[in-house]
């Protein structure tokens, strides 16, 4: 997982601490006789046996995991529906540690984080479902590659069998962001819904609104599955460097967003090595 | 809690969304005959016995929860660290299913997000955590009122028996957000640690920063844990409302430290009501 990799080896080349990637799936970072646990302590945080089993899910067990999310948004609203369309659907598919999980413990993180606007719900559940799946390092790294999707892509694409909130759908907007608040409000100005003055007279749960945040569940748990499917036969690529690594502080890649011309680079917030330079191509 | 109350009842209002309330901490919303799944089949997502025990920690179990989140941070980072703090304490203190909750499927959501920035790790892994203790529409009003915490208070305060990464941090800093890239960003302007400036010659990656990083996630651990002894005597109180009730939109409140001066309203993504006079007392 190339951020974690570069995490840790910027750690490493600063000589604070030393790394040491073990026990499977799990990274343990030991630091320098500073009192930090052991690799046998840090193993008994391990569940026994993760990650879980994964059995490869045919186009067509893959789009029912998309009507199953969309479905349960209307249960426990974005992150538990993602969440759910990889869960439930490995429930009745590989059964075992999937049948029990509790999934409603992460209903919290709907709204960006009980409706704070910040990571949207959806890829906090897709990526609690993913790291099951595939284990911390190579969870991370699909979960990398969902986001980008989120962020670049024309969304959503799902269509619902049975639509419950709103049928016909107009707009799909590209986020540039991963962030509910920016996500949403981008897609309902394409809509056309903003608040007061869509056809329903409302805009922040509208009736197309909710429709749309199920579609999007939809979309991440199906996403999140093909790169499973390619994972399991040992055919998924990282193809995206993580922002954090290019920008060299956690962000996204969307600067100018918030920003606007006042990008801190090469100010004190950066070398000005990524952070307009990343994805957007803009140099120094 | 509030938040979801009054999400149910918009929604309610417009004739939209019938909402039952049922089967312990799960609010199931079920649509008006538009093909919705049953309260029976909704109570099938339900692990068993869900929420899970608690028993009351002392002052010094909570003390205690702070050192083993701050200590895991080494191993998973903020997120990991923060449920860490909640589950492996809990483990010990109340065993059961605490004991082999896979508290590794949440390490990718450190830097808010694979890196990317959003919700602060801490976050959710504390919202996790409450989760499980309190169920969702208890551990939502908790969550909701540690984010506030997070968000309005000059953190960090925890102090680690025993340093890993930088012993003595100079700063707090008050995020006024929840997004990990503000709230990293502001603590290493306040430390003086920006990128290349600082007294290790780095800012993100810094000694400082990594050991900032695992006091928040004591703090947030610790946060938590005090408001669940509170649910636990019943003398929780939910005091703010979720900022997407008063802006009409997930968000945060710190509308122009994004938007500036050209925050939306009462333009189309708002009626004005909310957006500027929540917390900041904007009025219109």
């Amino acid at each position: 997982m190339k951020d974690e990799r570069k995490f840790e080896e910027q750690i490493s080349r600063r000589g604070l601490i030393k790394t040491a990637i073990g026990m499977g799936s799990l990274a343990v970072i030991t630091s320098g006789g500073l009192g930090l646990l052991s690799n046998a302590e840090a193993a008994k945080n391990k569940s026994q046996k993760f990650p879980w089993p994964y059995k490869k899910l045919s186009d067509q067990e893959i789009k029912q995991a998309g009507e199953t999310a969309y479905n349960n948004w209307f249960k426990g609203f974005c992150a538990y529906a993602a969440l759910s369309g990889i869960v439930q659907t490995l429930a009745a598919k590989v059964g075992g540690p999937y049948k029990t999980f509790p999934m409603e413990a992460i209903m919290f993180a709907h709204g960006g984080t009980a409706g704070w606007g910040g990571t949207c719900g959806t890829l906090i559940g897709a990526g609690i479902g993913a790291s099951l799946v595939a284990g911390h390092k190579d969870a991370e790294e699909i979960i990398n590659e969902v986001m980008y999707y989120y962020s670049d892509t024309a969304l959503p694409t799902f269509v619902p069998a049975n639509p419950i909130a709103y049928k016909d759908l107009k707009a799909t907007s590209t986020a540039n962001s991963t962030l509910c608040h920016i996500s949403v409000g981008k897609w309902m100005k394409a809509e056309g819904i903003a608040e007061g003055k869509g056809p329903e007279g409302v805009g922040f749960l509208s009736h197309q609104q909710i429709d749309r945040c199920a579609r999007m569940a939809a979309n991440m748990s199906m996403k999140t599955l093909e790169f499973l499917n390619q994972w399991k036969d040992g055919k998924f690529e990282a193809k995206n460097e993580a922002p954090s690594v290019a920008n060299h502080i956690p962000s996204q890649n969307n600067c100018t967003d918030c920003h606007h011309d006042n990008v801190p680079t090469p100010g004190p917030f950066g070398t000005g090595v990524g952070i307009l330079k990343g994805r957007y191509g803009i140099g120094l």
